[in-house]
Parts: C-alpha cells; structure tokens; sequence
C-alpha cells in the first residue's frame, strides 16, 4: 500500500450531488481532500468539496483529469460511460466500486442475468426488441408486464408497466421505439419492498445493515422504515442475497439490494445500485457508522464499521412540491420542534415537482413512535420553487 | 424574524479550527452559507467553510467585514477582543452568545463573582495583584492555591498551583508579574470533574446535555464518560447550575459548565465555556443531537433538538505526541478496527507534543464496554509531527 497515512488518499468522486455532498461530510470528519466532477456549478456538494470540475459525466478527459488529481474514484450514479472507467483501471487507476461492476449492473438485462446465473431469485424476464416479442413474451409471462429499458432509468422513469395486449405498441413507443434495448420482466404484486445496505471494503470484509422498509408513491421512494417487519427467516435470506451480490459482482464500497417480498412469502432481488442509496439514508442517525462512512471506509481501505441500529428509525423525503422556481424551506421550524427529527437540506438550487430535496430522519424508542413523529414532521416541511 | 427561511441566513464563525469545522459539518447538513475568520490559511475548518478571511482574531476590520457578509455571528473560542462585538452589536449586527455574555466569562474573576451572586457554588476565591496580596489570601483559603490569570488561559494554560508559600514568588513571576489580573481560588481537591452542555435558543428554550464525567492529564482533557457516574441528586444539582448559568450569562447557543463534585459530595462550578466544548464532544455519536447542531439551531432561531443519549459513549482526545512536524496519523485502520470507533481527524497541518489533533468516540452497550474499547483504540492511534 503506497499510504501509510490512509487519511492522505485524495477521493475524487463523479456526481455532486446530496449523495456527494453527504459522502463528503463523512470523508471531512477522518480528514481526506476531495474532489468532485459535476456541471453544475452550485451542484449540493459544490461548497464543500476541495476541488470541483465543472464538466459533464460523459466529458472523458475531465473524467480522465479527475483520475489524475485523486488517488481513488468512486461515483454516486451508475449512468456513466464505463469505457473510459475501463480504460482508467488498465492504467493502474483505481475506482470503486470497478467499471467491471457497474458495467454489469447499469445494464438490467445483464445485472438480472448475473442474478439468475447465481441462483439468486428474481423475477422472471426476457429481452425484447419489438412489439411482436413483448406480446410472445406475455404468452409465458402473463398481463400486467413490467416494459423496462435496460439503461439509464431511475426513479420509475424508463419503465411502462402494460396491462393487456392492446397496451403494448403505446408502450414500446414510450420507451423508445427500439433505439434503447428493452426487456420485460413479469409484474410482481408484492406485499413489501424491502432493501438492504451491504458494504464490501478493499480489505475484503463485508457488512450487512438492518433490513429497511420501503413506500413508494409515483415511484419515488418517500419512505424508509427499520427494522423492516418481516420474519426471521426472510431475514436471513435478505441478508445471504445482499452477500452473494457483493461477491457475484466483486462489489467495493456500499450496494443496495432492492428486493420484493411477494404475496406466497418469496423474497425476489428487483434491482442492485452500486452506491450508497436513498433507502440507506436512515443509517446517518439510526446506525453506528452510516453508509456514507462506510463507502469512505470501504474504498480507502479501511477497516468497516459497525452496522448495529441504535434505535428504530424511520426516513422520509422531501420531495420537491408546487412550480420550478428557486429552492425554498417552508415549515422548518415546526419540523425541527417535532421529537427526534433531524432534517437535511440538499441545497439544490432549483426545486421543481418530484425531485428529491431533503429528507427527514427520527429515531424513536418505537418503530410506531419515529413514524408516528416522521409523518408529523414532514406534514409541515415542504421544498418548493419560490414565486419571483 | 427577516428570514421566512432560515436556512438562507449566512453564518459568520470567527475561528475556523475544530469546533468551527465541526460546526459546519452541521450548518451544511441543513444548508447554511457558512464563512470563518482565521489566520491560518489550512485551518480545520478551511475547506469546508463558504468563504474564509484570512485575518488575525484581533484585526477589526476584518471582524466588521466578517459581521457585514453574514446574518450572524458566533464564535469558537472565547479570546476575542469584545469591543469591536459591542460596537456592531450597538449597529445591529447579531452576535451569539452576546458579546456582554462574553466579557464577563472571559475574565475568570468577573465569571466567578457572577456565579457567586446568583448563589451558584464556586471554589472560593480572591483578586490578587502582587505577592503579598497571595500570601494574604492564602491565611483564609490556606495552601494549596491556584493562581490564575483572569483572562486569556486555556488547557491549564494560565493557571499555577502554590503549595506553599516559598512558592508564592516563583507562581507569581511565571504568570505575568503583575500585567495581566491575577486571582487566587482556593484548591479543591475533588472527587470527580464533571460537565454538562447546556443550549438555550434565540426562542427562548433551554436543553441540557446528559452529564460527562472527565479526566484530564496535564491539564489537558483526555477523556469523557457519558453518563456520569454520580448521584441522582448532584445530578439534579448540576443541571439546576448549568441552567442557571444559561440564565444569568443571558446565553445564547451551546454552554459548557465545568464542576468539581469535592471529596464530601459538594459541587462547585469550576469554568464557563460559551461555545461547543471539548467535554461535549460525545454528543456526536453519543446525543439525538449533537453540540454542534445545537448550537446551530440555537443561534438561528431553530428549535433546539433533543438531547437524549443513544448509547453509554466515551470519547478520548487524540493529543499530538513527538516532535513538532507535519501531521501523520499512525494506527488508524487498527484503531477503527475496535467495535463501535469513530474517529475524528482535524487536520491540523502541524503536529506538536500536546496539542490536540483530534477524537475517537466509542458507544457500547454499557458504558465499561464503551471504555475499554475507546483505551483499546486510542492505545493504536497517534498523531504526530512527521521527521524529513
């Protein structure tokens, strides 16, 4: 190891946003400089990162320059181009989690391939490239499908669900007429979303988090509640799934397993991100070391931290509300005076509706108390875009 | 109130070394515009601070230029020239705590007389301005005395203990011959040094930490234990004093109140701090809130948070050792190797034999746990002037 002081290692990491920022907090508190690659100029993690290159994601030679300035490379989004991260690594570059990882993972088809190859259950699902294979697939799948683009969606977008038959030519053009590769995958009614958080360091060690348990709406996650209330059993398996990811795809750094739990009881893997994830926010308060210290730990090759939950938790978000416009906090203050509550503001310049601004987090004695007092505090907390 | 969102009022810190920069790791969670006033160019708090004028803490100017970029100020330590704070409180200018609060803490005779008339305990004490004057004081204190300057000492800096009067001369001459106030207070030979942090906010309300329990060597803090090993009734006893000092300084933000519990279970309030303290370090990881977000919410007028305790917790310095140099951090993968290690590094540039270079803090099942893990760790780790 060229460090003797790890704490010397210079991070650069692509994307400034709250999942930058809130790495970046982590990694001051040990001391290490930090550079980040975003476009925009006051990105949430601008103001308190060392350097800043202002270029965009799929600019190769600032990616290249950001390598050049840091020791190590992680990233917090899985939509860059993996060639230059390729190219970077064959060079005795290093980024975590490797391009090998994210290059199987930011493709559905393959990432679900891996799964299914290592016996780890996922939903049914086919590669499809017409109209005509969406409606075979449907004669072994059945209706509803789930139409997904194998590249590049996030929060629900680049997905169509298609009900019957009749849906599938709408369905198909909505998503890109052929030009993306596109895959089906069979509609789970679930009965819960959970995930899980799981770290792997450079050192080789691996850390599991308590399960968390997730609410969507308009496919947006808006809530996280841990422990998730599921068995034992389930439990378990959960926590086996989230370690056979990390060693199928040699996973550094933090993973999030996304999982179903379905209506008979059987535990489905829906989606693997390569990066801290907004269902591990709750860790910041509710666990000893977060998921943003361990992704430090995990890629500086430092020893992991303890996972154990300090007390029950519950996460909300602050969804942006109302026209775009200029970021503005309403509500702050009765928020703050709820019981518990600890609120993060993202600091993105622009609010607009459905993008992500803050979030809450209360820790309880009870899982019924933090919900009850995270539900109260985010009734009065809005982000909106202000009138001029 | 000028702000309807608080989180757009810019903050001033005059000092940018580790409290500052802890104080910004919270101010940025919520989104706070944050600039320090330090001399030193790679400060702590440096590269996380908005904007930093590099300016000595007694140029006045740049404290008016500090005042005139933000909508309030703070500070993180106590030796600051309060004049220039009074004047630009009389134009205005918001200062927190007070800069009347300030002037009487910062001169321990003033301190003490205060505490003294609100009927708060204190170790008994007298001015004294030349040899005879100690020697005077010492027939009714008797010997041993401590000899403190009144203003300006830190870290036992300041302070010198006479055990007899042969020694009255020598204690005399080391602390200033007579240029700065003197005063005696008689030597209380203690059973335990205690502390509690105490946030009152701009709203009114008052919040009191659980109680820490210290050890010093040197005169140099090296640990706190959290909860305090100590009756329910000096508990009781000593949150009563810390917010009665609230009180009675006027405080504004996060105070720290020092006490001595003597060998017949009296107690006597040793120092004020009117800021973030050393002692309250644990809160961190230790408290639903930390000192540091406290006293952020505090001075802009945000709720306070709750100051429960998650977990025992006992927090250990990391104290330069060795020779002055640049700064290297030895031991840090064994040492957070240990169960439950968090470890703070405040990136000082140089390291000398007693300064303080930074913190672990351990939390545990019981606090015997929490103890043994922190000695274990803070047994690997060092921090130490680096040889050419």
């Amino acid at each position: 190891m060229k460090f003797k002081d790890k704490t010397r290692q210079k991070i650069g990491i692509i994307g400034g946003g709250q999942l930058g920022k809130m790495m970046i907090l982590e990694a001051k508190k040990m001391g290490f400089y930090v550079t980040i690659l975003d476009p925009t100029k006051k990105c949430p993690a601008h103001s308190i990162a060392d350097q800043h290159l202002i270029a965009d994601f799929d600019d190769k030679a600032a990616i290249r320059k950001l390598a050049e300035k840091s020791d190590l490379i992680t990233y917090e989004f899985e939509h860059i181009g993996v060639e230059v991260l390729k190219e970077l690594e064959s060079e005795e570059y290093k980024i975590y989690p490797t391009a090998r990882s994210l290059e199987i993972i930011q493709n559905k088809y393959h990432q679900k391939n891996v799964l299914k190859q290592d016996k780890i259950a996922v939903p049914e699902f086919k590669k499809v490239s017409s109209p005509d294979d969406i409606k075979e697939a449907a004669q072994e799948l059945g209706y509803p499908l789930m139409l997904k683009s194998c590249t590049g969606g996030y929060d629900g977008k680049g997905n169509a669900l298609i009900d019957s038959q009749d849906k599938v030519e709408e369905a198909f053009r909505e998503l890109g007429v052929g030009k993306i590769q596109l895959m089906v995958e069979k509609y789970i009614p679930f009965k819960k979303e959970i995930s899980i958080i799981a770290a792997r360091g450079l050192s080789g060690g691996m850390k599991v988090y308590p399960i968390g348990e997730n609410n969507h709406r308009e496919n947006i996650l808006y809530e996280t509640k841990v422990p998730a209330e599921i068995s034992a059993e389930l439990e378990e398996k959960a926590e086996d799934f989230a370690r056979e990811v990390l060693k199928v795809f040699d996973g550094i750094g933090i993973f999030c397993v996304e999982m179903f739990v379905t209506e008979d009881g059987e535990l489905l893997v829906n989606e693997i991100a390569p990066r801290p994830h907004n269902s591990g926010h709750y860790t910041i308060e509710g666990c000893v070391t977060s998921q943003f210290e361990q992704h430090i730990r995990a890629i500086t090759g430092l020893p992991l931290g303890d996972t154990a939950l300090l007390r029950p938790t519950v996460m909300r978000n602050i969804i942006g509300s109302g026209e775009e416009g200029k970021a503005e906090v309403i509500g702050l203050e009765p928020a703050l005076a709820v019981k518990g509550v600890k609120v993060h503001i993202y600091q993105k310049t622009i609010s607009r509706s459905g993008r992500k601004m803050g979030h809450l987090t209360v820790t309880a004695d009870s899982l019924d108390q933090a919900s009850e007092r995270a539900l109260e505090a985010s009734q009065f907390i809005e982000i909106k875009g202000e009138k001029n």
